[in-house]
C-alpha cells in the first residue's frame, strides 16, 4: 500500500479513528484534509492531531453543510467517510440530528462525489448496531439486518447509499461494519461513543466502572490502530469495491470480565454490576461477536492488538492527555 | 372486525390505495380523515374519493409539515401510513424528496405518535423492493435486506423507524410489505406508481404495451381490494403488532405473459418488448415473487382476485374513468 501523494479527506478527521488513520496517513506521506464540525457532543478533539497538526490542513465544517462538502470532495483520491453521531440515547431522544447527520448528509456526499468527483473511492465506517440482537453468533455478513434504535435505522440508511452508489453509479464504496473499537482518542467524556471511554477515564479518576445488567454481555472489542489498518486495507483493494467487511476480535469477552481485566490491567479501580438504566435496556442487543473471516480471506486482515495491551497503550495515553479530554472545553 | 365509528387516519389518502381502504373504511361506519399533498408526480387524485367524498373529512397537507401531522394525529385510533414516494428512477434523479418523505417524515409522525397519541396503531404500507434482487424465490420475510436504489433504502428507514416505536416505545405498528398492486385507482400517466398503469392507459388510448429487457422477468400481482383486505386485518389484530408479513398472490406470471394477458382480456391491443432503459436496467431486480406464508398464517389472509378478474376489473375502471387520470390536472 502506497498513499504517498494520495490526496485524502477524512469526515470526521478530529474523531478518534479519524484522527488515528490522519497520523497513519500523513506518516505515510499522504495529503490529508481533515473536516470536521467539533461539536461538543460528538468525537472531534483538536488533541487528538496534536502529533501531526503542522501536517494536515483541518476544516471546520459539518458533514450536514452540502455546499463545503462540494467543494473539498473535489480532486481527493480517497475519502474515508467517519463522520457520524454515535450515541444511541440521543438518537432516541432527539431522531433528527442522527438521521441528519447519518443518512441525509451520507448521501449529500454520494452526491458531490457522482458530480464532482466521480473517480474517488470511499471507505465508510458502518457498525455492528445494523444487525440488532443477534439470531446467532458469531454475526456475519449475511447476518439479518434488524437495528434495534433510531441510530442504528439511520447508519443503515447511510451505509446503503454508498453500496446503491457503488452499484448504480460506479463510485467504488466499501462498507466497514465496526465493533467496539477504543484507544488512544476515544471519547471518555461520557458514553457517546462507547461505555468503554467511561470505564477508562473512571479508572485514572478513581471512580467505579459500572458494568449494566448482569455483566456477561460478550463484546468484541478492536484496538484502533487494528482498525486503521482495515480501513487503508480496504481504500487500496479494488477487491473490496462495492463490498461490506464485519470488523472482529479473536477475544470476545463478557463486559463483566473486561471491566476486572481493565482493573487488573491498571493495577488500580474496582467494578460493579449495576441494573440496566431503563433507557439503555430498551435497545441492549444481549450477546454480540462478529465474524470477520471474509475480510481476514479478501484483504488479510486480522486484528494485532489483544485487549490486555490495548487496554495499557490506552491507559498510559489517558494518564498522560487525560486532561485534554474530559475538560469542559476543547484543547 | 368492527370498524364502526373508530376514528381513522389514512396518510396519502387520496392515493391508490388509501382512496380503496377509504371506502371501504367509510362503508364500514368508520369516521375516516384523508391526508394528502396532492403533489401532482405523485399518487392522490380527487376522483379516487368521488363515491364517498361527501362521507370522508379531507386534509391537504404534506406529511413533511410535522406541526399538521401533529395536529391530525391526535385522537385518531388507526394510522394508515401510505403516503410515500413511489418512483425509484425519481429517488435517483433527486434522492432528497424521496429521503424526506419516505425516511424523515416517517419519523416525525411516529414522533407525533409518541407525544401526542401513544395508543393508536399504526399500519405502515412498505415494499418488496427491500428485498432487492432475490436471492432466493419465493421470498420470504426472512430473506435479506438489500435495496438496489435510494427509494429503497428510505422506505427500509422508514419500515425501520415503526419497528423501533413498537419495540422501544409500545407504539403498536405493523409492517406489510406490498408487491405490486393494481386496480381501479392507480396511477396510469406515467410508470411512477408501476409499469402496469402505463400498460392500461396504453391498452385503452390505443398505445403498444412495452415490456423491458427479455419479458421473462416473474412478478406477482395483488388486486387492491386483497391489498385493502390485508390491511384492514392487520389494524385489528394484536398479533400483528412488531410484524412484518409479505403479500404476495398465488399466480406469479412473468412480464411478457401478463401483458398477452391484459391484451387477452381487454379484446384489444399489442405488447412489444423492448429492451431496458439505462437507468431502469441498474436498478432491476430480476424475478420477484413472495412467499405470503406468514400473513395467511397468522391473519388468515389470502388474495381472492386473480389476475384475469383483476385486469378486466381494472380496464372496466379506467375505460369508464379514464380521463380524471391521464388528464394534466386533477379533477
Amino acid at each position: 500500500m502506497d498513499f504517498s501523494g494520495a490526496r485524502i479527506i477524512i469526515t470526521g478527521g478530529l474523531g478518534f479513528i479519524g484522527s488515528n488513520l490522519a497520523v497513519r496517513l500523513v506518516e505515510a506521506g499522504a495529503d490529508v484534509t481533515l473536516v470536521d464540525s467539533l461539536i461538543p457532543e460528538y468525537g472531534g478533539n483538536l488533541w487528538n492531531i496534536e502529533p501531526i497538526k503542522e501536517r494536515v490542513r483541518v476544516n471546520i465544517s459539518d458533514v450536514r453543510d452540502e455546499h463545503s462538502m462540494k467543494y473539498l470532495i473535489q480532486g481527493q483520491d480517497y475519502l474515508f467517510n467517519l463522520a457520524g453521531q454515535t450515541s444511541h440515547i440521543d438518537s432516541m431522544n432527539n431522531p433528527y440530528p442522527d438521521l441528519e447527520i447519518n443518512a441525509k448528509a451520507q448521501l449529500s456526499i454520494l452526491e458531490a462525489c457522482r458530480k464532482h468527483n466521480p473517480s474517488v473511492k470511499l471507505v465508510f465506517a458502518s457498525t455492528r448496531q445494523l444487525y440488532g440482537a443477534p439470531q446467532y453468533l458469531p454475526v456475519d455478513e449475511k447476518h439479518p439486518l434488524a437495528p434495534v434504535d433510531v441510530n442504528g435505522i439511520n447508519k443503515m440508511a447511510g451505509e446503503w447509499y454508498h453500496l446503491v452508489y457503488n452499484n448504480v453509479y460506479g463510485i467504488r464504496s466499501s462498507v466497514l461494519r465496526l465493533t467496539n473499537t477504543y484507544g488512544p482518542g476515544m471519547r471518555v467524556k461520557d458514553a457517546r461513543q462507547t461505555f468503554l471511554g467511561v470505564w477508562i477515564r473512571n479508572i485514572i479518576t478513581g471512580e467505579p466502572l459500572l458494568v449494566f445488567g448482569d455483566g456477561r454481555q460478550i463484546r468484541d472489542f478492536n484496538y484502533v490502530d487494528d482498525v486503521v489498518e482495515a480501513m487503508l486495507l480496504t481504500a487500496f483493494s479494488e477487491e473490496a469495491d462495492g463490498e461490506i467487511f464485519n470488523l472482529g476480535a479473536d477475544d470476545p469477552i463478557n463486559l463483566k470480565d473486561a471491566a476486572t481485566l481493565l482493573v487488573d490491567v491498571a493495577g488500580r479501580g474496582e467494578s460493579r454490576v449495576v441494573p440496566f438504566p431503563a433507557d439503555r435496556k430498551a435497545i441492549d442487543i444481549g450477546d454480540y461477536y462478529a465474524d470477520y473471516r471474509k475480510i481476514r480471506a479478501k484483504l488479510s486482515w486480522t486484528p494485532k492488538t489483544g485487549l490486555r495491551e490495548g487496554f495499557a497503550k490506552t491507559l498510559q495515553f489517558y494518564e498522560q492527555n487525560g486532561r485534554h479530554y474530559w475538560g469542559d472545553r476543547h484543547e
